[in-house]
């Protein structure tokens, strides 16, 4: 926190972007003070520079995949942790200034991962207008709303509550191409604290793979598999040395004081040249991880109890 | 090929752009026209149509990862395959038009994908420079060129052949963040044509999991692991119907004919819901594979003519 | 078969043993002459010189385990192959001349592993009789039962059969100390003819590994698992060269003339420095191989045609 | 101890047997008193009664493999472990009374494995003698020799010392089949104390599958691979419950105490329905463990350390 006591949360800005809806959502249940920064990078840099408590930043998208500035900004520099996650569906509109007409729309301003999501309603509705890419989709909204300025579009593809900020008309609602696509977010934070274990919990670690080591891949997830653990996101990085050089951005069910999750991070730690360890927090939608049969806290217990016995028989 | 017997090739242009000259490396030892097109889909939706006879097009780059817009236009619609590869240094400068001096720059054009990759030389350089997204590297240049207009930044990110086709003034060579960046594009055809066995070959699918299947990517790799087969690429990709679904694009040595790779093929189509087979083509440095003991075709055929001793006693 | 058509059946006998009982289960159905023979080797080098037509001999009882001649015999030599099996279930009884009482026993006749299934009884109601082995437990009883010779032991643990077929009188009845014991015998022939594919069929190899492969029997398995094979008996056994130096008979199910079971073969046959094939032949119990999931023949056919698909355009 | 201090040591007897061989070979480096018993059995009995300190039993044989009795009867009943190994080379004499020939003999009694061990040089040399099957290649010696009563036989098979026990003759040296045939002897006693860690240890369990567990013996030896332990000894033991029914008695490379093998032991502890403990114990040969890459001590300390640090951060 800060020193009056409020906690500052960054996020990926500006205002109206997905991202501040993520953490409004957030917010719904934690006060705080909210940040908007232009990338996030510069977020998570003035999280590292303890300038902010936390960032709320997107991590992987039902249509587009994950978000690569956030997973190798994760991946390297100070270490820092995913504290929590929150879904947001994802609803486009096409917006534009008051009076102006579907008819009139010759460009179209939004960020480049939006226009990959709403090409088939564009090449239906509006085959002809140019694309003109801009920083975020909110900024896309405010630009047509400043005042004298010509920013080269008349309509932006934006949140609708970027629509409603700027006092932009909603030419056409729900123009996204593949319904029910969702965006997921990570709140991160500086380590040094570890959310409670809820028995509903995501851990995500990124690995670098040792070049020697036959198998690869497949010898990293044997680790998750031989203790019953079930991943949920796993997402290939260049590690920018060479092509053909990846390490491994995995979400897995389960949080670091569990035993079994606790015993593949050791495998992994052995194996690896190097575990990342993003953090253990609760899932959003608070589905309990169904503990696969032997692989319990318990089962790990009595096979530790047995194991003290046979060392000091 | 074209009526009047040309081939025609299409590419992610403008002119300028990183993927012309990998199509230029190509062309050296291929006849035929070339033709520049807005976006990866629009060229491939121009090679469905055999408006074009190939397209070039990048897939995965050193330091950015994978090029979600290929590999999902290569994921769905009507089948195509990969018929070669070329690798290109990726070298960015900085261009202006004659006169301008960095110490006038203000905002800096560039596609956001080129940003990401100078963001270190321009926080050190051009700490308070506005990024102002565009289309492409090439484009950004052209923007720059074109008398009378305003593009709204004074300098372009690009390759070094844009700015000199533009006749743009460079401030500043080689300000890619890490050295010997390189991206990789494939020349697509539709099936028809099986490039010729090298010796010195890859292979590119994509699959899609089966929902009631245990294991999931596990089982996958083993099909790859128990015949010795290497993988140099994998990526996975949202299928798009929800969060955490996924598929799995990924490259392999050898070629569709070995007996090795036919094998591991029958038994990926065997487990996965789909196997979209994206192509067997020779690798641009000519490695030649090196087959794993007890792997080669002698031995398949060997354990082959062994079997039909057994069946037929 | 011989020269005037009746099939020749070897059997470990002499006349009274469980071998000749599985033999008369089996003769039930397929008509010929039994001939007893002192060994299983002496059985199995009759048929190798073709002096017989077929050889039944036991292979596997639930107490005991695997039958070390039988499968040592089956290993090495001319090739023989197993065409059927039979269950016996094992019922021992205490047998004596006309007379003698429990009280007056002190010493008592059977084979070594007859003895073995029948110590507790043994260390319960007869404490402190002496154990003299004998060839078999038939030989034990003809033993007894022959005229004007002493063979240091006043009964015989042997089959109810033997007992019956050589007068003498049981003492008691069902003294195996595990009760549903069972020996489970194979009908063996030399190769040339291949038994029909039932759908209950199971298939038996002796795989002997390459000293130079890493994983061992791991990598043995995975070629049954990848393909969805279930094992029914795994015996270890000495390749007779040095200590700790083994290979692995092993039984599954399924048939030679089944795609999943010979692309298996294929990949043993591959990875191993030997297989050697002892046949294909229907369970005796009729049980339906259950097939697993995507490992159907018509699942491999069905990708052998993709694959063909692919390699001619 | 016994009460006046003396170690007192079981072995399978008689006197003559390889198992006294053994025994004196441990013995010449440990004080004590060997007691002869007639089986396995009757040795571990008097073990598990504290009527002796340690018995000295067969495990396997290079020719003949593992002994049923010694894995049986370490399988069920109290806990026993191994604490030594000794290795005997086995060499088989064809031993008479003084003045009986080669021509003269008309039958051979010797322990039906030694029996199995000769049968090449029989077939060659004796094709004509009956086989008498004795409790022991001693016993066969002992009756030879005993004044006043005939055995059925007039030579016997049997170690050289017995031989020489006995002043019989020896009528041809050296006549296993298997050059280089050794058996391995285990050195057996109650828990209580844990042999020290030399680096160079082999450990012995015995597993029980979980009849519910798919995969099931490719699920154990992954609890080796993925720790990188080696095994040198695998059998499979009917559990006696019904056919096809079985556990794994199995040796592997390393001590209780080292981290891997830890693990490895919670891990099976967990999938198994039973994991009996049957000791750690010095290799005789002295051949330190070449510990894998990644799986040292040291490895796994700083693995656990690491993950300390994770969970209190």
């Amino acid at each position: 926190m800060t020193g009056d006591g409020t906690t500052r949360y960054g996020y990926l800005g500006p205002e109206g972007t997905f991202t501040q809806m993520a953490l409004l959502a957030w917010s719904a249940s934690h006060e705080g003070e909210a940040v908007p920064f232009g990338s996030v990078d510069s977020a998570l840099d003035a999280l590292r520079r303890s300038e902010i408590d936390a960032a709320m930043v997107p991590i992987e998208n039902s249509v587009e995949g994950g978000v690569s500035a956030t997973l190798d900004a994760l991946a390297s520099g100070d270490p820092l942790v995913v504290i929590g996650e929150v879904n947001v569906p994802i609803t486009f509109v096409l917006a534009a200034r008051q009076g102006v007409t579907l008819a009139d729309v010759r460009a179209v301003g939004t960020h480049s991962h939006a226009w990959a999501q709403v090409r088939g309603w564009m090449d239906a509705n509006l085959g002809r207008a140019a694309y003109i890419p801009t920083l975020s989709t909110a900024a896309a909204a405010a630009g047509l709303a400043e005042e004298g300025t010509e920013q080269g579009y008349d309509a932006a593809v934006c949140a609708p509550v970027a629509a409603a900020n700027h006092g932009l008309e909603v030419l056409a609602e729900d123009i996204g191409d593949t319904a029910g696509a969702v965006t997921r977010f990570v709140l991160v934070a500086r380590p040094g604290s570890l959310p409670e274990r809820t028995g509903a919990d995501k851990t995500t670690v990124m690995l670098f793979q040792r070049h020697n080591r036959a198998g690869g891949l497949l010898e990293l997830l044997e680790q998750f598999a031989v203790r019953g653990i079930n991943m949920t996101r796993l997402e290939s990085r260049p590690t920018k040395s060479s092509l053909g050089s990846y390490c491994f951005s995995i979400d897995f069910e389960g949080h670091v004081l569990d035993e079994r999750v606790g015993e593949a991070l050791m495998g992994l730690k052995r194996v690896c040249a190097e575990v990342r360890f993003l953090g253990s927090y609760p899932r959003e939608d608070g589905a309990q991880v169904e503990v696969a049969p032997l692989t319990s806290d318990a089962d790990f217990a009595g096979a530790r109890d047995w194991l003290h016995s046979l060392r000091r028989p």
